[in-house]
């Protein structure tokens, strides 16, 4: 394909809004004000009791390389007339802000802030698009790998939706996520070269056809493969599939391991039952039975409840879509910019939906750990200068109906900010995906069962500290007090 | 991020099933027999009535670069085990097949090949995870899209969904899809750079934060930005965003152009509606109103069966994910392989879905118009060595319920296969993505009304030629035959 542009870098992966915005700060001369913005949530997905958060690790990179190329400067200049004196400027813009996270793989809540940056406004904007595209994709499908693989429990979990993917980020970051939250392999290799993820497969039906007859393309198979797994439903699952499977492994004895079998359509839980059957009469009792065909938790939890005879699931489009919600509407709100005086002042955004008015001020959020059992209390969010630590009795309220309140005593406030660029340098080192993974189950132990059930879960408690709960009254009644002027 | 291997290659976009059959392929010595593979879906998506064909552009693009590179090896070999002798041979692969494929626009349907692959069967075997990962989500959103647009009709599409969409990929390619669809301009600034495609937008609610002040930053906006559009929902529409809109553009007078308002939250028919008296009452007449938030194809209906008056459309999620069904079927069924004797034999799926089974042989689908009226009587999938052309009098008849038929005389077959790559050769000349626009145009102007409603279309006929019906009962009995055995 001939680009008249190269796509060399990122930095246009915005909304143009954004261009706009910059260039009318520059024009005021207000574009290096310090501007604090955060990455939040308003409602978890899929009904699910918690969320999952990833994308960090493409969040630094993109940071880490934010500089106009001359493609950059050349196509705002050639086609969106821009003017000289604004692309001189963006020439040697780089990334110099501050920015805090939530570590991948942390649990997160709606309405809480996960990444805050805090840069010149005008850098704070422009990176606005990027971040939430890929903060709201990989968080995601974080959350729902985390979910389905909580259904699944200690079987085996593949991940094997590329060709399904929205294209070839998503498979790739998607599988990823996927393994953070909780994944064993994934049938892409590209993301096993990537990121070290382990990849699995067998083969198609494509090669049974190639041959045209079952038993000989398995034959053949065996051949190369001394670990065998045969795909039995390209004629007739317990017919002609298995029956084969169990001939070429008996013929073959000890040259081969006969692993497995996969089942990739039908109903799978009277076939994998009566497969089950075939096998142990055959003697291959270790031989796992492998399952896929649009497989999402809840067909999981039916196949289980009826008694399916599964050890492994391939788990494709309902995954890697995200297919029952396929956004996380997770958005950059403005909290906090400088004045003309040097001043640091908060911002809101009203709003007819009282869900969806904005939280003021620099924050952090701590998780209240109970030490007495080591389960969380909820999460809370404070200013930016408290230090809930510091208490003896912890009062957390409701946000929203806050005469439900509780008081906890002997907590940990944990704090789940960690510092990743202080003035546009890296700071932080990323822990490995093995690790990201395992923080995800550590997590999970955090939590009591109710908030971890798939269907209707109890709500999470999400509380502001009583400081931060009026920051925000006085800034609605600010708002409110010029408006009706 | 540190990278074990560098990502400088897509060959491994695959799934691993893929090398473990094209080394069994290449063990056996039949990896070069000739193997041809149709790329189809079964079903058409949000139960739209004809699909969009978008993704061929960067299946050629990622054909032309077809190569191991020298990280591929070293990790197959490192880290998957795979053996120095097929790794040798693996080094050297590079695509040699005949593509043919629909052009991208074309209007496709339920079970007809868009693209035929002939190739050697290593080769073929190896790219089609990520041909489907393509062609599966561009022509999601394309189709996507010309619905949407069906229903927007002459007033001004925007596709502003990046933030939302399922990573960067996704973002670029799905907004090409949407300009292939029939939008018209897109918020993606790298989309507009790498595709040529008009961008388009304003400023965003942080920007009247960052000023803490609506008539302000109003008026900031405009010192830089003679064509203004004003987002007027920050602090309250009625009373705030829309009389502050007007004071600074009748303060402003010729000094801008007081292009637009955009609403993007609240309920879009009534304040639509009453932004427009305000505006008219105070002369600005060609003001237009543009609208976002949530919107899709079934939104708009409503919104203008009420009289909302919007003139232009902010469509973000719900047509960058396709949301409500956010992943296309389509599959890649071998139908034909060279035999030991160097013939060609068809070859078959059978499968307890009576609607999966594949339809064997080498096949072109061609649409038939009716040269009495200019519209498409259906269309019609015939074997390789067919001519429909040359027939006075077409029988037409259904698929499955095959007492359903017709008789077509006075008719141009136009063949919907283009030769894309000769013996690896690209042979293609792609038109401009202008060009692609307006093909959709031009198609949907074939087909008549029924099949273009979005609630309900009449099914649009795709049937077989009499020699690839009774080839496929032929195939089918044959299966049965030997299963029986």
């Amino acid at each position: 394909m001939q680009l008249k542009y190269n796509d060399d870098s990122l930095v246009l992966h915005t909304d143009f809004y954004q261009l706009n915005m910059a260039e009318t700060y520059w024009e005021d001369g207000i574009h290096n004000r310090k501007a604090v913005f955060e990455v939040f949530f308003r409602k978890l997905p899929f009904g699910n009791g918690y969320g999952v958060f990833a994308g960090l690790e493409k969040v630094i990179e993109y940071l880490q390389n934010y500089t106009f190329t001359e493609s950059d400067i050349a196509y705002l200049r050639d086609e969106l007339k821009f003017k000289e004196d604004f692309l001189d400027y963006l020439k040697d813009v780089k990334f110099t802000g501050t920015v805090r996270s939530m570590k991948e793989g942390e649990l997160v809540f709606s309405n809480e802030p996960i990444l805050r940056i805090e840069a010149p406004l005008l850098e704070a904007q422009l990176i606005e698009t990027a971040i939430l595209n890929i903060v709201n994709y990989q968080t995601l499908i974080a959350t729902k790998a985390t979910r389905i693989k909580q259904i699944i429990g200690d079987q085996v979990a593949l991940e094997m939706g590329t060709r399904r993917a929205q294209e070839m980020d998503a498979a790739i970051w998607g599988t990823r996520s996927a393994y953070i939250g909780g994944f064993d392999a994934t049938s892409n290799v590209r993301a096993g070269k990537m990121f070290g993820i382990p990849v699995a497969g067998t083969h198609a039906h494509a090669m049974i056809q190639a041959y045209r007859d079952e038993y000989i393309a398995f034959h053949k198979y065996a051949k190369r493969h001394k670990d065998c797994v045969f795909l039995v439903d390209t004629y007739d699952t317990l017919k002609s599939g298995v029956p084969n499977a169990i001939k070429v492994a008996k013929e073959l004895g000890d040259k081969i391991n006969f692993k497995g079998i996969r089942l990739d359509s039908g109903d799978l839980a009277y076939l994998s039952k009566e497969a089950r059957k075939l096998l142990d009469q055959a003697g291959f009792k270790d031989t796992k039975i492998i399952a896929s065909n649009d497989l999402d938790e809840d067909t999981i939890i039916n196949l289980k409840s009826q008694g399916a005879k599964i050890d492994t699931w391939g788990i494709g489009t309902k995954l890697i879509t995200a297919f029952d919600q396929p956004a996380l509407g997770a958005v950059y709100k403005l909290v906090s910019i400088e004045d003309e005086k040097g001043n640091m002042v908060d911002t809101i955004k009203i709003s007819g939906n009282p869900e969806k008015v904005s939280t003021p001020g620099l924050k952090r959020v701590y998780r209240i750990i109970n030490k007495m059992n080591n389960k969380s209390e909820g999460d809370y969010i404070a200013l930016d200068n408290e230090n809930p630590q510091a208490e003896e009795r912890l009062k957390m309220f409701h946000p929203v109906h806050v005469f439900i309140s509780k008081f906890i005593t002997n907590f940990e406030a944990r704090e789940l900010h960690h510092p990743i660029f202080e003035d546009g340098v890296l700071v932080y080192k990323s822990p490995s995906l093995q690790e990201i993974q395992g923080y995800v189950k550590e997590n999970l132990e955090l939590l009591w069962e109710e908030y971890k059930r798939s269907l209707m879960p109890e709500e999470y408690p999400v509380d502001l500290s009583q400081a931060c709960w009026d920051n925000k009254m006085k800034n609605i009644s600010e708002v409110q007090k010029k408006l009706s002027k």
